[in-house]
């Protein structure tokens, strides 16, 4: 009996209809499959996962895991000859534990749902990538998502005390433990954080959760340029400060968003620095975090309650959407040291003069990690040449800065190079030599990664 | 030419001297190795590091890699044809960068000797491990070191960024970044935390350094008994309070204080939780902790300055050396969910009981992490058989309570079997194939770890 129908004989839950293999063959990327996948399995239980991967493994067939294919790197793209697994009907917030402040889910979880959930015992689950309401949890921790709270509460793998994987063979283990310390053995679960599905597929997870904090309030500050809104934040740092949130956005991005949305940021100042402060101190830290961003500032505001602290917040909640607005967008993700964050934007714009495209850049400030939004046509399928190689001098430029070409989005399929690049030929060894411990077929996510 | 002449021909610090050798075999286990190591390098530079292991996989020796000796777990035991490679003589501070928070060293840094350096630009390295001013940080990586300020400030793990790490061939490979966030590729730097030198030897690390506290208070509160002490403390997680250290002792460790020190803890309640808040909110952190703290208390104190904080802190700090001045102990460390706290307490009284020994119990109670001390005889060079029946006992408990046999001294030669009984077949297997892919040889730690 070939694979495929063996794969139906034995799992619920699979279709080879055209439209559900095209659909689950694309991610956010913007980037195309060399192809159809074979076949779509929609994991309805941990077993139809552990017989996937069991099956596909005998016959050497590539499995593809899929949460909600939001992924910006190219990680779930699934080309000719792959099975795509669907982890999204695994969708059960499977326990709430208030006293130990922790929660167990399935993959298919939706991130926002979660913290939603977490929020009726006054918790809450920290790691917020933008795309929490579309993304889910197996995808957030098979790429380490990261968010805007991630600069006080951490990224995603700070939030996972354990794991139930699903190896290559169709195996189940479970990684880590529900207490918040542990060392007994190799640290798996870290291995499995942010591994893009190519070391396992993750069909369970126990996170921490934190307590919501009683009151977060808002401060922002306008600047001349992005370089003085940078020096500000560097200032916070050497403060001592630590904001619960710290973002920075420049002036192309404050110009599109007032296109986009009739508001008048730009106005103000040619960059924006929004910072929050939340928990027992809110109000001293975020008055001390005032007063270091508004000195050098044209313009500074305090939000006094939650609404207008969300006003504060609206310009960098609606950047990407306005940039979108008006087109295309190769949406990049690099990492520098926080001290080279004024040289990053500098370089930034450097780049986008030399190859006359229009890039919009936003940052997690606190932790150096910048989105430059590379805009493009929106009658272009795929990105054109100039932006392709202004993508490949952003990358250049977070390496010469002693950064990462990736910061919280992942490698997946289109960094891969770079990736080479930034970590030299023995570290690809020891990632190899993992990957062929674990999956030595090769059949989980290949070509993704690493 | 045999394998130790061309060690001693190719690297200096080659040592063979029967007192070099016999201080290098043991750490603070307790245990004894199976006889001598064949020679012990005190490595004075990287590449002394890479030839050792280049030439000890060659030839196939076992090595095993030591930083202070300070550990409990026999991690660093070396038996009968081992080469001991020490690593105390790389102790440099190679760099403390205040803007980016974080410092570069080598892996024979004392730990408390990194924190005071990074005091000097109002930073802190943040692991506190109660062997802070006899271990090395080498060792608290190897070993993913905890302390009393975990519970606010994470682990070891949680500090460390990047890590130069030579493999078992003698190649030197560099893992994560300088940068906060980073996702490029498999996270290599957690995997090679808390390994036990089993994976690698480290030779560097980037560690991320944090604001020093404005100020920490402290609060203290005796109870009738361990379980109101325990319950006291679930109140705290239960009101969302986050304290920035929680310990607990119970009546034997205050009898015992007493007892060494002429202090009169026991007087005041047969358990102690002491409680301190740090940073911009301490002042109104510490009055909610005590507020909740207070009220099944017997007994009840705040520290008002840094002295009387110090103060209150002095039982905790004195609880160990108290215990040994009077004989020998295993020191045990065990942790459960927080919420299975008492029942912990409740266990360890039981299994005093049933053997017929001494249990002195305080814990990091925040953590869950709990570390019974089995006392017994000065005059006993190994743990008498009814103290190592309640070890078993102790790892039991932990397991039965949904906890780990180890929170943070590690697994090392001592726990082998209890970690095959925690994680299971699949998971060991999983070590294995990692280990082989790391160390094919096996060369390094063998027999340690998992
Ligand atoms: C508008 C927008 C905003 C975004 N903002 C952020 C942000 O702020 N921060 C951030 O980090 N990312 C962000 N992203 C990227 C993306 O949302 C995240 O990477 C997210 O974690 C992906 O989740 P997903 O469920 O969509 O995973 P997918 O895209 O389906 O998959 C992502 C990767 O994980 C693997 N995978 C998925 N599920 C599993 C599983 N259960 N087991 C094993 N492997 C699995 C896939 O094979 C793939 O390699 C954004 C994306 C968009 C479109
Ligand atoms: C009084 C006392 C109190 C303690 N309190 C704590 C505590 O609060 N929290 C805690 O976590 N531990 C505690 N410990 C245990 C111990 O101090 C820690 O485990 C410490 O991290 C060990 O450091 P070390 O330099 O002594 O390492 P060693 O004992 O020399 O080695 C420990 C392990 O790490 C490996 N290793 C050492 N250096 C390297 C390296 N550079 N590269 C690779 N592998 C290496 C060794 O092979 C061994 O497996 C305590 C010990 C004592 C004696």
């Amino acid at each position: 009996m070939g694979f495929l129908d063996e794969l139906r004989n034995t799992v619920a839950g699979v279709s080879t209809s055209p439209a559900d293999l095209a659909a689950a063959a694309r991610d956010r990327s913007g980037a195309s499959p060399d192809g159809l996948p074979l076949a779509v399995v929609r994991a309805a239980a941990v077993d139809g996962v552990q017989d996937t991967l069991r099956l596909a493994n005998e016959h050497g067939v590539p499995v593809v895991p899929r949460g909600a294919g939001t992924g910006l790197a190219g990680g779930a793209l699934a080309g000719r000859g792959t099975v795509v697994l669907d982890l999204s009907l695994l969708n059960r917030i499977v326990e709430i534990d208030p006293d130990d402040e922790l929660a167990v889910v399935e993959p298919g979880v939706i991130t926002a749902a979660l913290d939603r959930a977490a929020q009726e015992y006054g918790l809450r689950y920290a790691p917020d990538p933008a795309s929490a309401e579309i993304s889910t949890i197996g995808g957030n921790i098979a790429s380490n998502a990261g968010g805007m709270r991630c600069v006080k509460y951490g990224v995603t793998r700070e939030a996972v005390l354990g794991l139930d994987v699903v190896l290559a063979d169709g195996r189940l283990i479970n990684t880590g433990r529900r207490t918040v310390k542990g060392v007994s053995g190799l640290d798996l679960t870290a291995l499995f954080v942010g591994s893009e599905g190519t070391l396992g597929v993750v069909v369970g997870a126990a996170l921490r959760l934190r307590p919501l904090p009683e009151r977060t309030l808002t401060a922002a500050a306008a600047y001349d340029d992005v370089e003085a809104a940078a020096r500000a934040c560097s200032e916070l740092a050497r403060a001592r400060r630590e904001p619960s949130l710290l973002e920075l956005l420049d002036g192309a991005t404050l110009g599109v968003i007032d296109r986009a949305q009739g508001s008048d940021f730009a106005a103000r100042g040619q960059a924006l620095v929004i910072a929050q402060a939340d928990g027992p101190a809110a109000e001293e830290e975020i008055a001390a975090i005032a007063d270091v961003l508004g000195k050098q500032a044209t313009w500074s505001e305090r939000g006094v309650d939650p609404e207008s602290s969300e006003r504060l917040l609206f310009a960098r909640r609606r950047a990407l959407p306005s940039i979108e607005r008006f087109g295309r967008a190769l949406i990049e993700d690099i990492c520098v040291p926080r001290s080279r964050l004024a040289d990053a934007f500098r370089g930034v714009e450097r780049i986008a003069r030399a190859h006359d495209v229009d890039i919009y850049t936003f940052a997690h400030a606190g932790d150096g990690n910048l989105h430059p939004i590379v805009a493009y046509d929106a009658g272009s399928p795929e990105p054109p040449a100039a932006v392709r190689r202004a993508g490949d001098d952003l990358f250049a430029l977070a390496l010469e800065l002693g950064g990462t070409v990736t910061g919280e989005h992942g490698i997946g399929l289109l960094k891969r190079d770079w990736l080479a690049r930034e970590v030299g030929p023995d570290v690809l060894g020891v990632h190899g030599a993992v990957k062929a411990a674990l999956d030595p077929r090769g059949i989980l996510n290949p070509g993704k990664g690493f």
